[in-house]
């Protein structure tokens, strides 16, 4: 399937021009406080053609991908006048992209909806893959749709305004996207010696086309695009476990530590090289702090609600060396998930 | 776009023939609890190859089409270990196909569901054109997808279940068929001189069959589609100014009122004959009670709502003749309804 189409050079002239097509639509702009703040005046300055809009804003973080959130976000498109042909810019990070693609994929059976992502994480995962969603009851993403934007706007100069350790959320995805397909991506990644825009942004646009073509191959994640689901069944479980114990944790971190985890496992089930596993262990030991790990039984209920999951199995996807992740899930034991804990505890 | 196969003979051996093709998938079966009671029964005898099955009961009612009553139903879902692969099985009217399609379409970004409709009203409007969708603060449909279902199994037998009063609700989507399309749909069914199920089963697959052909040339409402909302602009106004004041309206009820109404706003525009409009009247006149209309002026925020407006306009599609809608909506004013109702409160 066709992918929206993700705009890097010229980005906002793209958007300009999309807008100039559709002056006599209404643009409704979500925001969360920070992007709307430091992100939606760069973005306003860059498009005068504007006549009618809107902003909604909803609180940053996690919490907001929640029904609650939703429906207030739906009365106030209403209240505020949305229509069928009202368009929604979502200018925000992986929280504001997924949950505005998720409004306005059900606002009125559907209205077209806009990504500028202005998180390193929303620019390289978020923004390909027509994937939203909100969260139900903590469990992620468990309520969505595969919707395509009209357009993604992605420009590095927004990461100027984030915090740092938002760069470490986004760039464990760029890592799992080198490990999973892209061999020469992952060489590139593991020279960087700091994490910081300047060394990111040159690397932004290989990332996203790694995932661009594998999510045009497979839309709907009937095979191939499983592989993106590496470090994720583990990683999940373990960002939703943090995110109900009140424990900051970033999407970022807790994919950097599932992709060591399984990665543990895929070398456990003699998938992986001891080799292969060192060198991923040692790129991700660089730049991301050593956490402490719940029991493995206390993560088991999510490892179970996973969306994967086919019947009462744990369904995983694993490397088969740095470069090519297996693209058929296997399914894995709590009891190798805890022999995986064990392993990062004590190393 | 194709519409999914919607099967008259042989309806249950088709559902029994999909149900062997997916014997290792979990069905669950959404219900309100008088088709549990009534229909599901049937259904069930007829369904020898189910073998891993759940049951979730919502009230029955429009008050069920609520976000607070999906997000029930979806952690309903998840507590019995539905997954991507699990069917859904819708049975029941068009509050249970709307919703239960809404909430398949979102679980986990979307599962398979199979509509079995069991009132007239959903078996000639609900089981085709791929809408699912819930209300916003009573505001109806305004939350929703368009997502097709894997067939749909109409059984007329289930009419038997049904109160009387259901009838007029399905019928009044039968006469608007053949107003907007079909005149000879229209002339079999002035025809009928009572409405019980005896003298309706021969013309359901005639009506669904008409508005299916409606929806494959038109499938998100851009142009003929359209056509469907005859009499449904101050039809779904009224409906919802009822509902609001606990007065009992069925959806029928306030189509054929709308056809009344805006036919008459037709005839205002010198778009209908009067001959048209006095033989339309006199037909839903011979079926539907003569209910009081609020001031006009009291539903008109909620015309205002109308999903097919755009900017500040009411729009409304209305018929030249028996038989042919003009696709093109036109404008109507607040002005032309309140003499529409001024005629009808005097005729």
């Amino acid at each position: 399937m066709k992918q929206a189409p993700v705009y890097f050079e010229n980005a906002f002239a793209q958007l300009n021009e999309f807008i100039q097509t559709h002056s006599d639509k209404k643009i409704m702009f979500l925001v969360d406080e920070n992007t709307h703040e430091y992100c939606l005046p760069i973005l306003l300055a860059e498009l005068p053609e504007i006549q009618d809009m809107e902003i909604i804003e909803i609180p940053s973080g996690e919490d907001s991908k929640s029904i609650e959130i939703a429906t207030q976000v739906w009365i106030s498109l209403s209240e505020l006048g949305a229509d069928r042909n009202s368009i929604i810019i979502n200018c925000g990070g992986g929280v504001v992209t997924d949950f505005g693609g998720f409004v306005a994929s059900t606002f009125k059976r559907g209205v077209k909806f806009i990504n500028v992502p202005t998180s390193l994480l929303s620019m390289v995962d978020a923004s390909v893959g027509a994937k939203t969603g909100i969260n139900l009851n903590h469990l992620k993403n468990q309520i969505g749709t595969f919707t395509q934007p009209e357009m993604v706007v992605i420009n590095p100069d927004f990461l100027l305004t984030l915090p740092d350790k938002e760069m470490l959320s986004g760039f464990a995805e760029m890592l799992k996207h080198g490990l999973i397909q892209d061999v020469n991506h992952w060489k590139q990644l593991k020279k960087i010696s700091a994490l910081n825009p300047e060394n990111l942004a040159p690397l932004i646009q290989a990332s996203v086309e790694i995932k661009k073509a594998v999510v045009e191959q497979d839309p709907t994640e009937k095979g191939l695009r499983k592989i993106l689901n590496a470090g994720h069944t583990i990683g999940h479980a373990l960002e939703t476990y943090y995110l109900d114990h009140q424990i900051q944790f970033t999407h970022g971190e807790a994919v950097a530590l599932g992709l060591i985890l399984e990665s543990y496992i895929a070398v456990m089930k003699k998938q992986l090289s001891l080799n292969d596993f060192e060198e991923i262990k040692s790129v991700i030991d660089k730049f991301y702090t050593k956490v402490d790990l719940p029991k493995a039984e206390q993560i088991l209920p999510l490892l179970m609600h996973d969306k994967k999951n086919v019947g009462k199995e744990i369904q995983c996807v694993l490397l088969d060396k740095i470069g090519f992740c297996n693209p058929e899930p296997v399914n894995i034991s709590i009891a190798e998930v805890d022999l995986a804990f064990d392993f990062y505890r004590n190393n």
